[in-house]
C-alpha cells in the first residue's frame, strides 16, 4: 500500500447519518423490467410509490483529546462534495485532519444533491438535470492560472498556492450539480444544526449563500460562521433581525483576475461594513500571496487553518 | 450534541483519494448563463470541452494497532454508498468500525456513479436516466419483511434481525442508481486495487460481480473475496484460468419469500459445488436466524463480522 500515514489520530468514536428529507409521491411512471446485475434475473420495478428525498449525509469524527471546543461542520462549495475537506489533490492533510488534531469534532457534510446525500428524481421531482462544468474552467474560475485563448493551454499563476501538478486530483472530485436546490440544501444543512446542536460552520463558495442564512435564521445553533471565498451574500432581513454571528470571511489572492470576484468581494466588504461581528481576513493583505479559491487544499492551507482556529479561540468558540 | 460515542480508535492515519477515469470530449453543447448562487453573479457556463468522467472515491482508515493483514476493501451494493458499512441505521458501530477495532486497514468505496464518485453526465456520456426503488421496494427486496397486497401495509418477518423501528434511515441512504454502467464500475475498481495492493473485498449484493470478475482477473491483488448476498454470479472464463481465490459467500434467511432469491441461491451453490475455493455460510444453518438482506446492518451484524473474520484468519489472509 502506498498511502502516506497521514496524522495518526485518536477519536472518541465516528460515525455517519441522514437527516432532514421530505416526502414525494410518485404515480403515472411505467412499469419497467431491469436488469439490476449482469447473468442476475430480471427484476420488475414499478418506480410508483412513496419516496422520501433531500436528506443530506454526514460523517462525523470526534476528537481525542477534546479540546471542549464547539463542533466544525465542515460546508464544500458548488460541484464538490466532502472530499474537498479530505486529503489534497496532492496528498496532504487536509482541514478535516487538521481540525481533529486541534481537537475538534468535525462533521464532513455532503449536501442534498451531493455525495453520499444522493440526489431526487429527475425530472419527477427536480425538473432539470445538472450541470457540469469543464476542469479547464475550474482552473480559470477558482483562479488557479490563466487560459490561452489561442492555444488553450492552462498557465498557472506564477506564485499560485495551488498545488497544480495534482490538478488532475481535483478535477476528478468535481461531481454534476443542480442550481435550483438551494430551498433543498438549506433546509438539510438545518436539519444537521437541529441534530448537532451549536456549532461553527465552515462553509466554501456556494455554502456560504447557506451558512449566513442558517446563521441569520438560527443563531442559537450557529455560534461562528468561516466563511472561504464565499460565492455570495444572501439578502437577509436585518432590519428584522440583526446579523450578530461572529463571521470570519477569509479572501485569497488574484481576485481582480475574474470577471466576477471584484464583484462579489465588493459585496462581502459591504457586508462588512454593515455588521460589526464580521471580519474579513484577505490573505494578500497578511502577506500570503497566490492563494486560489480552493483555500483548504493550497499548499498553505494549514496555515490558514491555523489563523482560522486562531481567530475562532479568541472569539470564545 | 447526541451522537452515541460508537467505538474509540485510534489511527495510523486517514485520508481519500479518486482513482482511475477517463477523458470525453463533449462538443456542439449550448453555451448558457446560470446563477450559481443567491444572490452571486450569472455565470456564462461554455459544457463543451475534456471531462473527466468514472473515476471512483475511497476514504482509508489505517487501524491502530495494525494486526498486520491485507486491507479491507468494502465494496457496497446497488442503490447504496460506502455509508452501507457506517454506522447502522439504528445507531450501532458498522462494519468499517468493527474491522479496524480488529486491526485491519478499511477503504470505505463509493463505486463509480456513486456518493463521491459522482457521475457522468446523461445522455451526453451515459446514455439513460438512473433507476430509483421505493423504500416499500426494498423493503420487501431485501427480506426485511412482506407487503400486504390490499393495504399496502408492511410487515416484518417475525424473527427479522433487520432494525425495523429505523427502517425510515435505511430508506435515506438509498440513492439512483444506474444499471448500464457495469464495465465503469468494475474498471474503477481495478484501479483501486492497483493503488491498494493486495487486499480483501468485501462486497454486497450488486457488488459480488465485480468482486468475483476482479478476484478472478486479478488473484494477485485479491487474496479473498467476502460476498454478502451477491445479486448473481458472473460468467467466468474458467477454461483457461481456474478461479481458486479464497471466497465465502455469507447467506441470510428466508431465501425463499423473494421471487429472485431461491434461483440466485442456487447458482451460488453451482459455484461453490464448482470451485473448491468456494465456501458458503449460510447463516440459518448455523442457528443464526432472521437475516435479512442487509447483513452488515442486521442486529446480529457484528457476530456475522466475527464469523467473517474468523473464516479471513483461517484462510491466513
Amino acid at each position: 500500500m502506498t498511502e502516506h500515514a497521514t496524522v495518526p489520530l485518536r477519536l472518541r468514536g465516528m460515525g455517519a447519518f441522514h437527516v432532514g428529507g421530505r416526502d414525494v409521491e410518485l404515480s403515472g411512471l411505467p412499469v419497467r423490467e431491469h436488469l439490476m446485475a449482469e447473468g442476475g434475473q430480471p427484476v420488475r420495478i414499478d418506480p410508483n410509490g412513496r419516496y422520501v428525498v433531500e436528506q443530506m449525509y454526514a460523517q462525523y469524527f470526534l476528537a481525542d483529546p477534546d479540546a471542549g471546543r464547539l463542533p466544525l461542520l465542515l460546508w464544500h462549495g458548488g460541484g464538490m462534495t466532502g472530499a474537498t475537506w479530505e486529503t489534497t489533490p496532492d496528498g496532504r492533510p487536509g482541514w478535516l485532519h487538521e481540525f481533529l488534531r486541534r481537537g475538534r469534532d468535525v462533521y464532513l457534510c455532503d449536501a442534498v444533491e451531493r455525495g453520499r446525500s444522493g440526489f431526487a428524481p429527475v425530472p419527477h421531482v427536480w425538473p432539470e438535470a445538472p450541470v457540469i462544468q469543464t476542469p479547464a474552467d475550474i482552473f480559470t474560475r477558482f483562479r488557479i492560472g490563466t487560459r490561452d485563448p489561442a492555444t488553450g493551454a492552462l498557465c498557472p499563476f506564477p506564485d499560485t498556492q495551488f498545488p497544480v501538478a495534482a490538478f488532475d486530483a481535483l478535477a476528478r472530485q468535481m461531481v454534476p450539480r443542480w442550481t435550483t436546490t438551494d430551498a433543498a440544501v438549506l433546509a438539510g444543512y438545518l436539519a444537521l444544526l437541529e441534530r448537532t446542536g451549536p456549532a461553527v460552520i465552515v462553509c466554501h463558495s456556494q455554502a456560504g449563500v447557506f451558512a449566513l442564512r442558517a446563521a441569520h435564521a438560527r443563531p442559537d445553533l450557529v455560534r461562528a460562521v468561516i466563511a472561504l471565498e464565499p460565492a455570495s451574500i444572501p439578502m437577509l432581513d436585518t432590519a428584522t433581525r440583526a446579523y450578530d454571528v461572529p463571521t470570519l470571511v477569509v479572501l485569497g489572492d488574484h481576485i481582480d483576475t475574474d470577471a466576477r470576484w471584484p464583484r462579489m468581494a465588493d459585496r462581502i466588504r459591504t457586508f462588512a461594513n454593515a455588521h460589526a461581528a464580521v471580519d474579513i481576513l484577505s490573505l494578500p493583505d497578511i502577506g500570503m500571496h497566490g492563494n486560489s479559491h480552493m483555500l483548504m487544499m493550497d499548499r498553505n492551507s494549514l496555515a490558514i487553518a491555523g489563523r482560522v482556529s486562531d481567530w475562532l479561540i479568541h472569539k470564545g468558540v
